[in-house]
C-alpha cells in the first residue's frame, strides 16, 4: 500500500534516532550531568504522554477505540500492583541521583522542552482525528531501533545499573500492541487523500517535535550555555 | 465546611428528579415511546461520559489523579469480561426494542440533547480544572436518591425486565466510591474563594444542563411536537 509505505518512509526518515544529541547518548559520550539533563527533560514528554493519550479517548465516540487506548493509560500511570511507565522513568531519574520531586515539578526542565510538548498536545487536540492518532506511529516503525540503541547506550554508562531501566524492559511488549492497533485504525479510517495526506504530515510533524526536543538539550548542554534557571550542577 | 454545604446545597436544589418529565418517568406515567425517546437520548450522555472523563484525564499533570480518575474509564468503556456502563445501557435500549446501531449512531437523538452535551463537553474542557472537576459532583449528592427512584420508576413499566436494568445495579457500588474521591479534591484543590466559587457555579451549571436534557424530552415528547427527523414511531 501506497499509503503505509508513505507513512512509515517519513516516519524513518525523520526519526530523532539520528540526531546528533541522540549519537552522542547511545555512544556513550555524555557526561553525567547531560545525561541527567535527558532524562529530566524527557521525563516532561513521558508524563504527557497520558494526557495525550487522554485528548485522543476523548475525541473518539467510538467505545471499541477508547476502550482500546485506555490500555495506554493504564501502562503510563498503572493500574493495581503495576505503577506504571511515567513511575518507572522516575526509577532512572532517581537512579541518576536527581530528586523526584524536584524532577515532578520540571521546574529545572527547559522552557523549549515544555512548550514544544504543549504545542503537541494542541496539535493532538485539534488535527483531524485520525491524523492525531497518526502522531503516535513514530512507534510502530521505530520500536526496534530504539529498543537495540537505548541498551546499547545505557551499557555504556557506568552510573546507571539494570535496575533502573525497568522502563525500557516494559515497553518491549508494549509499543508494537501499542503501534500495530494504531497502524490499523489510521489506514481503515483515512480515506480520502487529504486525510491520508494529514496523517503523513502527523508523523512528519511528530518526528520533527521529538528532534526539536533533542535540539532543545543539543543547544542548551552540549553547545550551550543552558538557559538560566534551568537544570545545571556544573554551573 | 460552609464549601461543602453550598456545594451540596446546590446540588440538591438543582438536581434533575425534581423535573416534570422525572416525575412523569417515575411514576410510570410515560408512553413506551415516551421511555424509548428518553433511553435513546439518555445514550448520548452515557457515551459521552468517557469523552468527559478523558478530558478531565487528559487536563491533569498528577499521575495519582489520572490513575485514580481512569478507573471511570473502565467502569464506562469496561475492562476485560467487563463490558462497562455504556453496553449495559445499550441492554436497556435493546430491551425497550430499539435498534442497536439506530441507539449508537445517535441519529434519532434530539438536535438539542447533542448541543447540550456538547457544550458540557467545552465546559469540562475550558473551566478552571478544579471546577471541571467539580461538575461530577451532582453524582455524591443525589445517588441515593436517583438509584431508589430508577428501581421504582422502571419497576412500573411492564415492558421493562429486570435484565435490562444491569446498568443501574452497577452504578450501585461505582457512583460513592467516583464521588467521594471528586469530593476530596475538589475540597483540597479549591484554595481560594473565587475557584470554591467556580465549583459551586460548576455544580450548578451541571444541574441546568441535566434539566436541560430533560426540557427536551418534555418539549419534544410530551408537550410535542417533535422535531422533524428525530425518534417517533407514532408520527
Amino acid at each position: 500500500m501506497i499509503f503505509e509505505t508513505e507513512l512509515r518512509r517519513v516516519a524513518e526518515d525523520g526519526y530523532h534516532d539520528k540526531h546528533p544529541f541522540h549519537v552522542l547518548l547511545n555512544s556513550g559520550a555524555l557526561s553525567r550531568t547531560q545525561v541527567q539533563a535527558w532524562a529530566l527533560n524527557r521525563y516532561c514528554f513521558q508524563n504527557a504522554a497520558p494526557q495525550k493519550d487522554a485528548i485522543l479517548i476523548s475525541r473518539s465516540a467510538g467505545r471499541d477505540f477508547r476502550r482500546e487506548w485506555t490500555l495506554r493509560l493504564l501502562d503510563h500511570d498503572g493500574f493495581g500492583q503495576d505503577d506504571g511507565g511515567v513511575e518507572r522513568w522516575l526509577t532512572l531519574t532517581t537512579a541518576l541521583g536527581l530528586d523526584r520531586d524536584y524532577v515532578v515539578s520540571t521546574t529545572g526542565a527547559l522552557p523549549k522542552t515544555l512548550q514544544t510538548i504543549d504545542a503537541y498536545l494542541e496539535f493532538v487536540r485539534n488535527a483531524p482525528f485520525v491524523a492525531a492518532v497518526a502522531t503516535t506511529l513514530t512507534e510502530l516503525f521505530a520500536a526496534k531501533l530504539h529498543r537495540e540503541r537505548f541498551s546499547a547506550m545505557l551499557g555504556s554508562y557506568s552510573f546507571i545499573d539494570p535496575e533502573a531501566l525497568t522502563y525500557f524492559k516494559k515497553r518491549l511488549t508494549h509499543a508494537p500492541r501499542d503501534a500495530s492497533y494504531a497502524l490499523e485504525f489510521v489506514i481503515s479510517n483515512a480515506k480520502t487523500a487529504a486525510l491520508q495526506q494529514a496523517c503523513v504530515d502527523a508523523v512528519a510533524y511528530k518526528c520533527r517535535m521529538l528532534w526539536d526536543l533533542l535540539d532543545a538539550l543539543n543547544d542548551a548542554y552540549v553547545i550551550g550555555p543552558s538557559p538560566s534557571g534551568v537544570f545545571n550542577p556544573d554551573k
